[in-house]
C-alpha cells in the first residue's frame, strides 16, 4: 500500500493534469463506464461535524475507492482546516487497498477543474471578462483554473465582505489582468463567464443581472437548501451538470425543479458534451449554466494521477499491510 | 496516522477483548448512542467483485470510520483470500484519518464474537452440546469463540462435504471435548446450542429437528436471498439480532417476514438484553435464535481495541499524512 501525504500533493499534480483527469471521468460517466455509488453524509452529533463518503468505480481507468471525511466546523480553533478529507484507492483486480492519499488539496483542485472543464466546453470562445462571486478559500482555486480556459483580459469580483477580495485581486494582477471589485449588477453587466463559489442558502446572483451569452458556473451548492442563483436563471439557461441525480437533489437545480421551472430531463451531463453526443452551447446569445455538485469519481480520478506521479517521483511511501 | 498491518493483528487482540468490544457496541446501539450508517454494497461489474463499505459512529467510545473492501471470487487463483477488508478509523474530534487497520482477521473475529455474545446472553446455562452447521473458513472461529461461553462437553457437526469437518474436530479434541460428525437430524436432537455458518440460499436446518430449549445462532446470511434455517424455525423462536434494519432486509429474518410468520416488532436487539431492558430467554423450553447480520460498528469497536493494543505494544507504525 502506498501513502501520499497531504504536504506532498502540491508538487505532484498540475492544473492541466487535474483538468484532463476530471474531463475524462465526466466523459466516462456519460458513457456509463463510470458511476458513483450512493453518497453517505451523516450529521454525527459530535462537534457539529458532518461526516461521510463519496465513492465510485470507473471501469475504463479501473479507479476504485472513496473519499472519506467531512466538515468539522470547530477545527480552526485547533489550527486545523475545517474540511478534512482522505482518499482510499483500491486495486480493482483484487480488492486490496492500494493507496491512502491526503485529499484536502485534491478536493480544492478537482472542484476547480470541474469549473474549468465546463468553461472549456460551454463558454463563448470570445469570453474576455470573468466574474467571481464569493471570495472564500476555494475562490482562488476557481479563478486560477478558469483563467486558463479563455484569453481573459479582466476579472471582476463581488463578495459579501469586500476586503476578502484582495486575494483574488492578487491572482489577477500577478497574471497581468485588470481587476475590479464591483456590485453584483456591474458584475453581471460585464462578465462573459461568472463563477459562483459561496455557501449561501438564498440566491445571491439574480437572473436579471446576467446578460445573454454568459456561461454561469455554480460551484457552491452541494447540500439540500443551499442556493447561489435565482431559480429563474436556471430556468433561462441551458443547464449542464456533473451528475443529474445530485444536481436535482443537492445541487443548484433543486430549486428550479421544486418550482417546476425546469425538468430533470432538461439537465444535461457535461460528459455528453465532452463525448460529442450533445452539442453544448447552441448560440452566442444562449445562457449556459453548469451546476457543479462534486462527485466521488472526480476525487478518485485526480488521486490516481497523484499516485502515479508520486510513485514516479519517489514521493509515495510503500508500506506492507 | 497509524498503520496496523494484517499480519500483526493476531498478536494484538484476544477472543475475550473481541467479546467485550462487540458486547459493548451492541449495548451502545440499543441505547441509541451508536448507529450504523447506510451500507454501500455494489456489484462493480469487474472480476465479479462485490465492493462496499460498512460504517458508523459510537458517541460513547467515539469510534468513527468504516470498513471497506469486499468479495473478489477469483482472488484464490492469485494466492489471495477472496474477502479483502481494510478498516479506516477517524478522529471524531477533528475528522482526520487516525488509523488504517488490516481487517481480514478482524472480520472473522468480530463475527465469531457476535455469536459468542448471543450465546452468553441467550443460551441455557446448562448447555453441554454444541452443534455446528458448516465447516468453511469461518466455522473454526465460531467454534472457538462459542466454546468459551458455556462448559460444553461435546461438539457435533455437519457439513455438505463431511471431509472438511476434520478442522473442527481438531479444535474440539485439542480442548479435550468429544466430537461427532452427525446428520442434521442427529445434530438437532443432541445440540443445546446450534451455530449455522454456511453460504446457503435455501434452508439447511429445518425447524422439526431443533429441540425445545435450543439457542440457534444464524451467522451465514448477510445478503438478500441467502437462507440457512427454515422460516418456521424463525417463527417459533424468540428472535434476536444485532440490528433489526439489517435482519429484516439481508438477514435470516427476511424470509419469515416475507411469509408473514414474524413481524419486525417481534425482533429484539441483542443490545437490549445486554442492557437489561429485555429479559432475553424467558423459559428453559423456549427456542431462542440470534440473527447475526454483521454491522460496521462491530468492526470499528474491535479495530479500536486492536489500535490501542498496537500502540501499546509498538506494533503500530506512525506516519505523517
Amino acid at each position: 500500500m502506498y501513502l501520499v501525504p497531504e504536504r506532498a500533493i502540491a508538487e505532484l499534480i498540475s492544473a492541466r493534469d487535474c483538468f484532463t483527469a476530471v474531463e475524462q471521468v465526466f466523459a466516462s460517466m456519460a458513457r456509463r463506464s463510470a458511476y458513483n455509488f450512493p453518497v453517505i453524509r451523516e450529521a454525527i452529533g459530535h462537534r457539529d461535524a458532518l461526516y461521510g463518503f463519496k465513492s465510485g468505480f470507473d471501469r475504463d481507468s479501473l479507479a476504485l475507492g472513496l473519499k472519506s471525511g467531512g466538515y468539522w466546523p470547530h477545527n480552526h480553533e485547533r489550527g486545523l482546516i475545517n474540511h478534512q478529507s482522505t482518499i482510499f484507492l483500491f486495486d480493482a483486480d483484487t480488492g486490496k487497498c492500494k493507496a491512502v492519499v491526503g485529499a484536502n488539496l485534491i478536493t480544492a483542485l478537482r472542484t476547480a477543474a470541474a469549473a474549468a472543464v465546463s468553461v472549456a466546453h460551454l463558454a463563448r470562445k470570445d469570453a474576455r471578462t470573468l466574474g467571481i462571486v464569493g471570495a472564500g478559500h476555494q475562490a482562488g482555486f476557481q479563478l486560477r483554473a478558469v483563467l486558463e480556459q479563455r484569453p481573459f483580459g479582466k476579472v471582476v469580483a463581488w463578495n459579501r465582505t469586500p476586503d476578502k477580495l484582495a486575494a483574488l485581486e492578487k491572482i489577477a494582477v500577478d497574471r497581468g489582468l485588470e481587476f475590479q471589485a464591483v456590485s453584483l449588477e456591474e458584475l453581471g453587466a460585464q462578465s462573459d463567464v461568472i463563477v459562483t463559489i459561496t455557501s449561501s442558502f438564498a440566491p445571491v446572483l439574480e437572473n436579471a443581472v446576467v446578460k445573454d451569452g454568459t456561461h454561469v458556473v455554480c460551484m457552491g451548492t452541494d447540500t439540500k437548501g443551499k442556493q447561489e442563483v435565482s431559480a429563474d436563471l436556471v430556468a433561462r439557461a441551458a443547464t449542464f451538470t456533473d451528475e443529474v441525480a445530485q444536481a436535482v437533489t443537492i445541487g443548484e437545480c433543486q430549486h428550479a425543479l421544486a418550482l417546476g421551472a425546469k425538468t430533470e430531463a432538461e439537465i444535461i451531463e457535461i460528459g455528453a458534451v465532452i463525448n460529442g453526443t450533445h452539442p453544448g452551447r447552441t448560440s452566442e446569445r444562449e445562457v449556459t449554466l453548469f451546476d457543479g455538485t462534486g462527485v466521488g469519481l472526480q476525487d478518485l480520478a485526480v488521486a490516481e494521477v497523484v499516485l502515479r506521479s508520486a510513485i514516479e517521483k519517489g514521493a509515495a511511501t510503500e508500506v506492507e499491510m
